[in-house]
Order: structure tokens, then C-alpha cells, then sequence
């Protein structure tokens, strides 16, 4: 199955356009049900089986980080490393990002106790100027985060681009920052509004989406955009079918 | 691409258990976009390529009936015959049959026209006592339809259980006449009302579902239920990747 996965994604990424050089490459991956559900409201919802799972984990041993949002930080407690893969690729995991306007992330999070007891790297936290005058803000930084600060756009130009924004960032201003790091590829994935930002932003690279032979229903959370794909593949994981493509008019 | 199909299809109904005894064996089709839309509201939108609407046909060859909406019937004026398929192929046209609550059919429509020109079978269209007491009836009826009259649920019934519906019939009814008429396959094909309440009805013997790798977006017409399934298989036929699979609990 770890073959399998690497033979499919590794070849996506032979022939990729570099991104520009203000922004890291950028995979945005998720697993969604037929009806393009993600999530149960404030609920994880496992939809990938074990051999999309593990075709996951093979695609963030490929990437510098991981970014997800401190929603879905909350909700599923992830650790964001690479497991169910083989010891030789143990060594390249990714850093993991947090989007985290108002500091929101638990100090109890796995995150944090994988970095404190050396089982993972330093979380990343990006946040806002104001949260980061909070007593949160220093407790985090005791527990081991590296707090980074982005201004949000003002309420006026989020309403006007607000498919742009990365939780309540711009995802340029993001990218930005995470080139400045030395980031040079990142794995987008979740939770739901940070994924139908990035996938309308115009700065997606690769499109991964795991598909779940399902049916959510109306009480799931959905991820709906207007965009063209190209570079279409597809390849079954146990009972899910993976897709791959390129949303056209990426910049 | 035709072979492709058969030798897809085929086998999806070698096994599968014979339906009861009052209703025909159901196969629930549709095309949708990776965000599960399968229409944009009161227009129709091609989704499908080439391959997978060939693919679709042969579908139909197989099936004594196709079943759609007058809805559908309306806006897209199909033939609901199958083409695209070899000359050996095409004495097995389905029955085409259009539930009309209101007889919304338009005199016009290809299917009357084909009809007339002896290009196909005649239409039967399934209405409501009320409107089978309209000059519309009479009209369609010069015109070539067959009418049926079946009731519909009231008010109270429909509302507590809306997911049985078929627009606004009874689904355990429509597919009792179309049974009493010596139906043993129907091929469900849409709008997205009826593939909605089709998908929840407990009657879906087979789905076949055509992914087109596109976002539509908002300003799609949604298909959600919240159905597990059973015997998954995939397909790809051009850039469109076809799922074919059970839905539990089917009676």
C-alpha cells in the first residue's frame, strides 16, 4: 500500500510549475464523502479508510509543513506528523502550522506534549497582533509554541476578497511567512473554511481529495467552490477513491 | 469504450438480489460535480464526457424503463433513448417515463416528437387525478402520451415522510404501476428531487454515480442524503471517474 501511494503521488509532483518564489508549493488535501460533506459541525468525521489514511501520511512525509486551522486543532487534536509508513522516511517529517487568530489552540493539545517530550517538532502558531498581547500567548510559548504575528485584513477587504483569507488571514500573507521560514512546500488540510479558502485562492498547486464511498447528509459541513481542475488522476485506497489534480488559474 | 462500459456493467448485476415481488429492480443514476451538484438551479449542466455518457447509455439498453421528473423533462427535453451504442444494441430501448404531477410536459418535447416519427417509444407520463382531469390530459394524449393517474400522498403523509416521496408521489406507488405493467428494471435518472428522494426511498437496488472532477459551486443544486453502501467499485471513463455501489438497508 506504501508503494502504491508513493507511485501514485510521487510522479504528481515531477512535472509541477514551481510556485513563485514569495510562496511555498502548496498541496491541499481532504477527504470528503459523495455529497462533499468533511465534517459533522464541530465534530470529526473519519471518512478516509486505512489505506487513503496511509496515503496521507506518505504525502506529508513530501511536504516541509503541514497547515491546518485551530478549529479543526481543536476539534481533532492531530499530531500532524507522518505515521503508518516505513522507519527510513521516519526522519522527514513536516513542521506543523497553525492558523490561530485568537489563540485558541489547548495547551494539553498532542501537539504541544509531542514536542515537550521530543516525539514531534515545534508547533508553528500564526496569529493575530491582538492575541498576541494575551497572557494565552505566553502560555502557549511556555508549553513550546513559536508564535508567529500577521495583521488581518481589515474587515472591508475581507468582505470584498473573502474567498482569499485563510481562516480570518490572507492566505498571501501566510504563504509569505512560511517562505520566509524556509518552507518550501506545505500540505493544506483542513478544516473546512481554511479549505474552501485555499482552493478559490488561486495558490493551490496540487489538489488531493480522498472521496469516501458515503453519505453524510444535510447535517454535514460542506466544501463547494467554482474552480476548473486539469492534470485529473484517480486511484483507489481500499473502499475510497483518491483524485488528483491542478486547479487551473493557480498563480 | 462501449466494451469498457459493458464489461463494467455487467458484472454489477450478475449477484445482486432480485428485487420484491411489487416493485421492478431500481438502478438510481446521476452525474455530479466533486462538490456534489448535479445542476444549476433550472438550467441543465453537462457534466459528463464523452466517455461516461456513453457509458450511461449502454446503462439504458439494459433497462426496460428510465424514469425522470418533469422537471427534468422541461428543462433538458431528452430523448431518454440510448444512442452512442452499436447497431445490435438499439432494439432494446427503454421505456420512457416522466412523473408529471401538474402534466408540465411540454407538447413539443422529443419525446412526443419521436414518438409521432416513429424514432421511439411512446411516452408514459404518470399524473395526479387532479391534473388528469385537465385539457392538458386530452392534449398530451393526442399528442401520443400515456397517461397514468396514481395518488398522491396528503399533505400530513408527505411532510412526515418526505424522503419517500417521489416528487410528489408515493415511490412505493410508482414503482407498483410501473411494476403492474410488466416493468422489471427501471433506470432512475433525475432531477435532483427525485434522485434525492430516490436515494432514501430503500428501493435503490444499484447506484451508479458519474464524479465529473469539476466545483461547480453555490449556485449548484445540491444531491445529500445519508445512506451507507455496499459493493463499491470505481471506474474511470475519460476525466470522469464512476462509481458504482449498493445502498444498505435496501427493501
Amino acid at each position: 500500500m506504501y508503494e502504491k501511494a508513493k507511485s501514485f503521488l510521487l510522479p504528481l509532483y515531477d512535472n509541477i510549475p514551481p510556485p513563485p518564489p514569495d510562496r511555498p508549493l502548496v498541496t491541499l488535501t481532504y477527504a470528503q464523502s459523495i455529497d462533499s460533506k468533511i465534517a459533522i459541525k464541530g465534530k470529526q468525521l473519519m471518512l478516509s479508510g486505512k489505506e487513503s489514511m496511509a496515503m496521507t501520511h506518505r504525502l506529508r512525509v513530501i511536504h516541509d509543513a503541514i497547515l491546518i486551522g485551530s478549529g479543526t486543532a481543536c476539534i481533532d487534536d492531530p499530531q500532524l506528523n507522518a505515521r503508518y509508513i516505513p522507519k527510513e522516511d521516519m526522519d522527514h517529517q513536516p513542521q506543523p502550522v497553525i492558523l490561530d487568530t485568537r489563540l485558541e489552540l489547548p495547551l494539553t493539545c498532542k501537539l504541544l506534549k509531542n514536542y515537550a517530550s521530543n516525539q514531534g517538532k515545534q508547533p508553528w502558531v500564526i496569529t493575530s497582533p491582538l492575541a498576541a498581547e494575551t497572557a494565552k500567548k505566553v502560555a502557549l510559548e511556555e508549553a513550546g509554541a513559536k508564535i508567529f504575528v500577521i495583521h488581518e485584513p481589515t474587515t472591508a477587504s475581507s468582505s470584498s476578497s473573502s474567498t482569499t483569507t485563510a481562516g480570518r488571514f490572507v492566505w498571501k500573507d501566510v504563504l509569505a511567512l512560511l517562505s520566509h521560514q524556509g518552507i518550501k512546500s506545505v500540505m493544506v488540510e483542513g478544516g473546512s473554511r481554511i479549505i474552501q479558502s485555499c482552493l478559490t485562492s488561486g495558490s493551490v498547486d496540487q489538489l488531493i481529495v480522498t472521496i469516501a464511498p458515503v453519505y453524510v447528509g444535510n447535517q454535514g459541513v460542506d466544501v463547494s467552490a467554482t474552480t476548473e481542475l486539469d492534470h485529473v488522476h484517480y486511484l483507489t485506497f481500499g473502499r475510497d477513491i483518491v483524485m488528483a489534480a491542478r486547479p487551473l488559474h493557480t498563480a
